[in-house]
Formats: structure tokens, sequence, C-alpha cells
């Protein structure tokens, strides 16, 4: 047993202490309280996340917290529900009631006391108690989870138990509190955040190492994901592991069931591998580009440059106060500047800015949240309305930065066919495009650099740390290319 | 573009013919013809697996296709639909109608040309015009899919979609008759399964070669995963990996997120890791057991040795025309006769069959078909009843063996306390357990030994091929420590 409750993967992995989900609660509290909105005796009763067969059989995937859940109490079992009184911060879990005879497939049942100590509340009771638990409190209400995902457009599951509607339930205020409360990250959350990051930084160090030409989109993705789970203890990745190489670059969600990954490597191509890790079921999201054999040519300079301009730029300019619809902004005008430097545009770029080229471009937004969901809530509050252009509209956020936020920077520049195409067939835009020039780079794929950053009081924080410019880049794969190739067993055959 | 349509991840992997699906389609309409229940012009209508993202969230897991689909159709996306011709066998999937502007996000959108040529079906058209496609074909009755799975208790989705209740629809006549074909495999589906057991047998000689004592049980499943994916083409695993260290090996399925293999493995215990990989949805699943540091001790080889003997009897004995539950009886049988003989148990052994003490040690069932499904279906059919006894209630199957079967046999023999403790309570059980020498054992974990087989016209074929006797171990395991450790960044550090 732990002195301190904590979630650890062993001494070379991080500690998280469960105090975070303490004072992720103690901030919620607080955020009701002084919302105004809530009555005394109000108390917050939410539903973790369920075990699920996979369709009829009786597969169970790897059970993931569902993440206002996690947030709240870092449970990492299914079939719980939670409760916070909001006057008081008191927390109470309650836990499934699982047959003795679990114990021969589950391992010995935890009792009440041991999740107590484990996730460090005040009370745990069994979930079939719920009711006669919170009605022995008296509640003035309870305050339970329901609105609108901005990204999905699906909404959350509010609570459910046998008996709630013999209580005052009220579902609109807990969601844009809680979401609000989920886009400041706390020190502790931000030092979660950092690991994560810093794993997923080593993994990609190590890809770039390991990448050789004739090598498989899907090799890379298993060797990030081996060295996050054996050296960092990360379980779970982020999201499904984007690994395009040459032409499949510029298919910004490749890597899904349909593409999965699996195209042979060639010598000259770019790849673009977009994966990221999470522990404690705290996200990272990195994105590298580079050329396959480790050396760029011209063309791939030109367009790997132009992205990292556009990049720390972006950088430079971020603090509080900046509006973020801005830096897409700037991240386009700093792309079209460049191409136009080296000849694929040409024209006015703040005529092309006004017709949205930079969309051809960069289709998708700058940059999100990131927390416990890679694409973090509370993108679009009250007040904040979706800037409805090219690129822009696919911002997850428009926001103001404030401190404590948490974001992606991840500026891109694609060669997207049906996009080039529909451009050049815009009068509005195809003058400014030099077809001639851009044909060029038709099965070039795409470029992305995307760095996980929080916005601090004066500027920000750099959490990835992974070869960014040329030099960099090349001098990390030339060390890999030093240390010899693994070789590919045969098992095809008997 | 490949001549024949195939699933592969390379050279280096197994390419799958898309004539699997078509002989099991072919398989399937005879099965039906021959069933005498259903009227000439009926069409199987199948619904895939559809996307889902997590909770509220954008987040997507990748997807795995449902099984019957797969078993029918080797489609690898979400949201199709599928329909079978029984007179003809003629084939024609239902793919998703996507907006144009997902090319941007998910890659060139294929075309129902592309789909026909990459699954080799007869015809393809889009899931909107399943209604007016189906009704051109005027068929006498839509045959879809509802039954129970008896591993889960849960049913199978019936294939849905807008107007179906303008057909004749039969939901009773396609279940057990797919079920039924699902059990028995053809050479090609052999092929596949004999595959994923030689990569799940070469990652577990690799997991034997990299064991060192002070390692984490989640480095073994890292391991594993990595080696199935990068050398295979493996990019699901078949379920989520047991990897039980010292008592962590009497939890039968250890793994689960409340016990996510986070263990640190200690000099002096036995491991027990239950890790099987999946290629193109063909599973396999298989435990080797050792000691962490390479050598068995006595006890360790007395228990270790009792479970190679019960295994290596069951496979002497498996061949059409035998009782699965015979076997199970044989593998108790046999532990018990070995465990007498090691002192831990005492006095006659039919008399200790006679009140279900192999139970005690080994509370599962001795094995289970496998397929599309790590537990695969058919497993009691009408008239195949489950026998309402300890251990044998667990059964999967108590089918008569057939030719074409494939099954896991794992026989294990475990020190569970709490149903220690019951046996010992029981004056029927209690007589026959030493106290004393089982009392040594409290903390020793288990021993699994889990291979797949298929049944064979005179007997059976091992699939798994892994060192299997205490020397062949030995030696694996000192051939790793030959070649030296990996050592473990520190990442905690900034």
């Amino acid at each position: 047993m732990q002195a301190q409750p904590a979630f650890c993967r062993g001494d070379h992995t991080l500690s998280v202490p469960m105090t975070l989900f303490k004072q992720n609660r103690s901030r919620l509290c607080e955020a009701l309280r002084s919302s105004g909105t809530i009555q005394k005796g109000s108390i917050v009763v939410l539903q973790g996340g369920e075990a699920v067969m996979r369709y009829c059989s009786d597969h169970e995937p790897l059970f993931r917290q569902e993440s206002y859940f996690h947030w709240t109490f870092g449970v990492e079992e299914p079939d719980f529900y939670g409760a916070v009184e909001v006057d008081s911060g008191k927390s109470i879990l309650f836990c499934p009631k699982l047959p003795e005879s679990y114990a021969v497939w589950m391992g010995r049942l935890k009792t009440t006391d041991d999740f107590m100590a484990q996730y460090g509340v005040d009370e745990v009771h069994y979930v079939p108690d719920i009711k006669s638990v919170l009605k022995g409190k008296e509640p003035s209400a309870l305050l339970v989870l329901h609105g609108l995902n901005t990204d999905s457009g699906s909404y959350s599951k509010e609570a459910a138990f046998d008996g709630i509607g013999e209580f005052s339930v009220d579902n609109k205020i807990l969601h844009p509190v809680i979401s609000e409360c989920r886009v400041f990250k706390s020190e502790l959350e931000l030092e979660v955040l950092r690991y994560s990051n810093r794993l997923s930084s080593e993994a990609h160090k190590e890809v770039m190492r390991s990448i050789r030409p004739g090598m498989f989109e899907y090799q890379i993705e298993s060797i990030f994901r081996h060295y996050c789970h054996y050296y960092g203890g990360a379980r779970n990745l982020a999201y499904t592991c984007v690994c395009g190489s040459g032409i499949n670059g510029a298919t910004l969600h490749y890597g899904h069931a349909g593409e999965p990954n699996k195209k042979q490597m060639v010598d000259g191509e770019m790849c673009l591998f977009d994966m990221g890790s999470e522990y404690c079921c705290y996200t990272s999201d990195i994105t590298c580009s580079y050329p396959v054999n480790g050396k760029f040519s011209p063309e791939q300079k030109i367009i790997y440059e132009t992205v990292y301009k556009s990049s720390r730029a972006v950088m430079e300019a971020v603090k509080p106060g900046v509006n973020w619809v801005d830096m897409h902004l700037l991240a386009d005008r700093v792309h079209l500047t460049e191409l136009k430097r080296h000849g694929l545009l040409q024209g006015d770029v703040e005529d092309m800015m006004k017709v949205r080229l930079g969309a051809v471009f960069m289709p998708h937004g700058l940059g999100h949240f990131i927390g416990v969901d890679t694409h973090d809530v509370g993108g679009y509050p009250e007040g904040t309305e979706r800037v409805n252009e090219p690129g822009l509209r696919s911002l997850r956020t428009a926001r103001i930065l404030q401190r404590s936020m948490v974001l992606t920077i991840e500026p891109g520049v694609y060669f997207i066919r049906c996009l080039l195409d529909a451009a050049l067939q815009n009068p509005d835009q195809a003058k400014f495009l030099v077809q001639e020039q851009i044909d060029k780079f038709r099965n070039f794929g795409g470029v992305r650099i995307e760095d996980d950053i929080v916005v601090t009081e004066t500027g920000m924080e750099l959490m990835t740390c992974v070869p960014r410019t040329v030099e960099e880049i090349e001098a990390i794969m030339a060390e890999g290319r030093a240390r010899g190739d693994q070789p590919l067993p045969q098992l095809k055959k008997h």
C-alpha cells in the first residue's frame, strides 16, 4: 500500500497523487458556489463509464474511464458512481457490488475501505445503496451532467439510478461549470500532461532513430506504442496513430480501420506521424514530419520550413488575451508568404487571406484544447461562436487565450488533391496558384508540426520536446542509422 | 492493386485471399438450402459493426468488425451491410455514402468499384440504396441474425434499415445455421489461424527471452503486442493480456482495468501469461507459465509438470467422437493423481472426482472454440446441454468433437484462496486435502498451459509452438539472459 494514494506504474514512471482529483473537486465546488445559480445542499452526481462487451460476444475491450468522471475522481474501474457535496466538498464513491464468486476471475474483491484508501475520497458505498445514501444527506438538488460536446455533437450521459426521480434533479447547471473547470489545468494536472508529453516525445525520437525505407507504416505505430507502454507505463494511446507516408500524409485522419497504416514506406517520401500516449488518462498529441530516408530534399525542406516558421511564429505570439482565431490566421499568413517566396503562389498575400487561400493548404484548425480528452472540452462555451469560414470552422475553439489553458499548436501544409482541384476551378483562388509549381507537389503528402503548450502569465511553456529543425532531425536520424537495423523474421513459412 | 483480392500486411505476413469469405458464404448457402427450412428466393442480410465514439467525446476507438459480418465478408470498415442470395450464393455489399468533403480527413473516397475489387463480391451499392436494391431482387424472405451468444448471454443485433418492414423477414433460421458453419473451419481459415498462432508463439518466445525479475507485468504485455504488430502485422490483440506474476497467477481474468498488470515481478515467483494476437480477425489464445527468474524450483516443477501431463494426456485422447466434457474430467483426473503423488492430496482419486475436487484447482473450463472470436460461437447448439457442476459449468462447449473444430486445450492448477478455504470447510472435500502441504502453495499463484488445436480425422494438429517442457523453457530463457538486458530510461525527471 502506498502511503499517499496515487496512480503509479513503478519508480521509473510518474506518481500522480489522488490530491489532483481532490483539487479538481474543490475547484468545481467553488465554481458552482460562486455561480450564484445553486441552492445550499446541492450534490453533484456523476455516473462513471460502464463495462461493455463487443457486439454480442463476451469480448471485453479494455475499459477506459469516461473523462468527466475521471477528472473528478480518477477511478480506473467501470460501473462506479460518484457524488460531491457542493457546500463541503465532501466526496463519495459508489462501487459495484460484485458476487463473491467473481473473486476467482477478478481477484480479491476490493472492499469499500480499499477504494477509500485507493482514491482518497471521504466515503465509499456500494452502488445498490446510492439512493438511500443520498437520501440520508437530504440534498436540496442533485446536479447531473447534461450538455453538448461541441467536437462530437454528442450529449453527455446523465447519471441515472433507480429512484433518482424521488430527488429534485437539475441537469442544466453542472455541464458548463465543470467543462469550464476542465479548461484550466492545475499545477498537478500540468505535471501529468508534461509527463505524457515527455514520454511521447521520447517515443517519437525512438521512431526517428528506427525508421528505414522499406518499413511499413504500422511498424511505426508499433514502435511508438511499445515505447510508451514499456518505458512509461502508458497502457493506452490518446488516439489512433496517424502514420502516413508519401501521399498518405495528406489524409488528415489516416490510420483508421479503412486506412490502417499498411503502406510500405519508400525512399524519397516524406512521412507524417501524429501519435500521442496518455498517462492516468491525461493525453498528449504530437506530430512529427520528416523524410523516410533521413535527409531532406530541397522540396521537402521548403514545405517543412514553411510550417516550422508558422509554428514558431504562433509560439512567439501566444499569451493571455490573444484570440485563437488570430493565431490560426497568423499561421495561414506565414504559409502563404513562404509558399509565395518559393514560387508556388503569386500575388498579394493579404488578397489571398481575403479568399481564405490558407485553408486550401491547411483545412484543419490550428489547434485544440487538450487534457483528459485529446480534443478537450470547453472550446465553445455560451457566447463564443464558431467562425463559419474555411479552415476556421474546423477550429475546436475560438476563445481568447488565458493562463493555464493547454492547447496543441499544429500548423500544417498539405497537398490535398480535391482541395487543390477545387481551388484551381475557383477563379478567386486560382489566380494565386502557380499551377506548374504546385503540380510538382501533387504526390508530396503533407507536413504537420504539432506541439502541446500551456499558456503562462507572459506567454507559453512548450511541453513537447522533439527535434524540430531540419538539422536536429537529420542528426537524430543519422544517429539511429549508425546503430544498425532490426531484421524482419519470416513468419509466413512453416 | 493486388491481382487477387486479399488481406495482407506486407510480404513478411500472410496473404489471406478473399476467397476465404466466398467459401464461407458458399458453405452458409449450402447449409441453409439443405436445412429444409427456407423458401427459394431467400436472401441473407447482415449488418456490419458501426463506428462509435467514446462516451460524448469525438474519440473514435479503433474499429473492429462484428464477427459474423467479418466471417461472411471480410470487410474492414464500419457501417456496411451485406447480403447473400441463398439460391445462387451471389454476394452484395452496401457501403456507406460519405460526403465528398470527408476525403480531406479519410483519404480518397472509395467507390463501389473499389470495394468490389477489394472484397471480391458480386455487387456493391451504397447503404441508402439497400431497400431498392433488395426490392429489385424480389426476395421471398430476408434472413436476419437473431440469437443468443451462450458465452455472453447477449443477443446478436438484427440487421435493420428504413423500410425493412416492407419485406418478409425471418429472424429464426439464420443464427443456428451460420453459427454451426463458424464451428467448422475451412482449410483457408485454418491457414489464418495457424499464422496467428505462429505469430503469437514467436511473441511468447520473445517474452521468455526478455523477462527479468524487477520488470513490471505490463512490460510483458508491451513486448508481446509490439512483436505481433511489428513483425506480424497484427494490429489487434485477440483479448486483453493476462500477465499475472506470483499470486496474481491465480486471478483468472487478471489484466482488466482494475488489475492492469501493474505489479513488479519478483525473483522466485511464477508467472502466467495468457496472450494472443489476431490477424484478419482470426484469433489465437496461448498461455505460458514459468518462473520469472528462468529456473524452476522443485515446487514450481511439481505444479508445472502436473499441468503439462494433463495437457498432453488430453492431446493424446482428442479425436472425432470424443466428448469434450470427458476431456475436462480427464484433465481433472491427471491433476488429482499428480497432486496426490506429490503429497498435496490424500485418498482415492475416483472418490475425489465424485466430489468435483478437480474444480477447486481448475475452476474454469478445459477449453473453448476459437475462431473469429476468441470464445467462438456454437458451443451449445440446441440439444447440447451445459453440465451444471463445478468446473464443468464453466465449459464454453460440451460437444462431441468433430473434424475441423478448433479449440483451446488449457488445463491449469491454481491456488485460489477463496476456493481452497471453501474446500477446507466442506467435509466432503476437506478430507482429501493435506492442508500443511497445500498451505505451502498459498502464495504460489497458478499454472496454465494453453494451446490451440484443430481436430483432424484421426486426432489433432497442434497449432501452437512454444517451449513446453521444463528443459525447453529453461533453455530459451537462458538464451535470452545471455543476450543482456534492456535498460529502463528515467523519464520522471526533467
